[in-house]
């Protein structure tokens, strides 16, 4: 078995082509809009939930129709939330990735038209998921809706999460951000990827116990990440929650505790995939990297 | 039979019952989002598209299951363009429909983000569709998503316009943008309609021709519109196209010209509904109010 990084990689790559064969090229027209979304898909980004859905699928069955495109809705949803949050009224960045964000090369507006495009090139990409009845694509475009939206879902997270800003960091409070901001779109792509691999519902019920404790272990990580590093090593603006009085999980509980509550998700994820045995390889291994990442 | 404007107040309630239904509660947490989301749902709309597709589905069957989760996520789209087109870094208005734009009433944080929320409810809302089987949701899907995205879709168009504004005027760049900018959602109205009631490909084709011709007919005389009304008649600000070096139909063949083309087009969307027969009465009425409204 190859080391994980080079299977990355090779997935990566895999990735990296499906997100171009399902985006419309950068000479198709209007040509600005096409420029704008692939400057931003193709930015550098870690495929981190592209990764979840396909190995999450390899888990299951060698036979996952459609898992390709689950992928790239997933990496398209997570773009356009990075494109949207970056702008100035929101977290006004300059920099995502080492490189000028969406808006200071495209113009804010460019930029508002390109996530809303990768969102609605997300949900289109699904209606075209090949080999995947007409059953599994609606479960797939449930989840993903239900991930990205507002009740418990991405953009509900964003919302508490700037209107607590300054407010009190209860443990409460800090767990609901992250549930809904981060943790909602990692769970649907291990969801994803097993709709695509026609997971029974006890499969189901493990990856989705897995999904919830690498989501909790990711953004445990992330905080500590903006405290730690500097922000050559992270690509983007570090010690910016503190600055900016977000609720992190170093703000209610502490350094080491912290750590402490990162690797015991991440027990907890390679616990919940007992029943998919060998075949959980890669997954037991992504447990290991999103807890012992350095940006 | 009663007459259009009380058919249609009655279809504009059953559809405010269910985008009231289809949209979260504003004591949803988080609040603000959802208070935001309803804030332009509900800001008087004409329901234009909604009523398209009812009709639509009305002309062909009795029954058209999953029809009023089709016309919401239409209204839901509709809503969230103008939400994201009025921002200060687009058409940077303070008015719609003679109330406060989202962005004066919640900021552009919650505006963009409320926006991002109404697109993504709109698929959410497909998934819902009562009765429908899942082929059916699919295509639903397909059209919507392909509609109001960038290659010939809603946002195409207006990428092309925010880029052409100070450009010649020409016939053929005018067509590209309306077809693109509204003509596809309307279209999209219609043949959604046609879906949930089980079209033969005949009556989509039919319903295809009516939408396109409807569709262009709308454009013209909303930019004769912009040219006669006063800024309190349409409840935004009038005059805007020619103070932005917007490419019009008037700037384009003049106002007798213009209102020449919107009648012929209203004739070819007669004429396509032939196949119909009797069923078709609403969308022949609907044609002839596109044409002679003031507002």
């Amino acid at each position: 078995m190859i080391p994980l990084s080079e299977h990355l990689k090779l997935r990566q790559a895999e990735v990296d082509a499906a997100l171009d064969r399902l985006t419309p090229a950068e000479t198709t027209l209007p040509e600005t809009i096409h420029k704008a979304m692939r400057y931003s898909l193709f930015a550098g980004g870690k495929r981190i939930r592209p990764a979840l859905c396909l190995e999450a699928a390899a888990a299951i069955s060698d036979v996952a129709p459609g898992v390709f495109e689950a992928a790239c809705s997933l990496e398209m949803i997570h773009t356009y939330s990075l494109i949207h949050d970056d702008l100035p009224a929101l977290d006004n960045d300059d920099y995502r990735r080492g490189k000028l964000t969406n808006h200071k090369v495209f113009g804010e507006a460019m930029a508002i038209l390109a996530g809303d495009s990768l969102l609605t090139l997300a949900f289109q990409t699904l209606t075209r998921a090949a080999g995947l009845d007409a059953a599994g694509k609606v479960a797939l475009m449930e989840e993903l809706s239900f991930a990205s939206g507002t009740d418990e879902g991405m953009i509900g997270g964003q919302v508490i999460d700037i209107e607590s800003e300054r407010l009190p960091p209860t443990a409460e409070l800090l767990a609901r951000i992250h549930r809904a901001k981060t943790g909602a779109l990692l769970r649907a792509s291990v969801r994803m990827g097993a709709v695509c691999a026609g997971a029974d519902s006890a499969q189901m019920a493990a990856i989705s116990r897995y999904g919830e404790h690498i989501g909790l272990a990711f953004q445990i990580v992330d905080d500590i990440l903006d405290v730690e590093e500097s922000s050559e090593a992270l690509g983007k603006t570090a010690g910016k929650d503190a600055a900016q009085g977000k609720i992190t999980f170093p703000a209610v509980y502490g350094l080491e505790t912290s750590r402490a509550m990162a690797a015991a998700e991440c027990t907890e994820a390679h616990a919940a995939l007992e029943v998919f045995g060998e075949r959980a390889v890669r997954l037991h291994q992504l447990a290991d990297l999103i807890v012992h990442r350095k940006a």
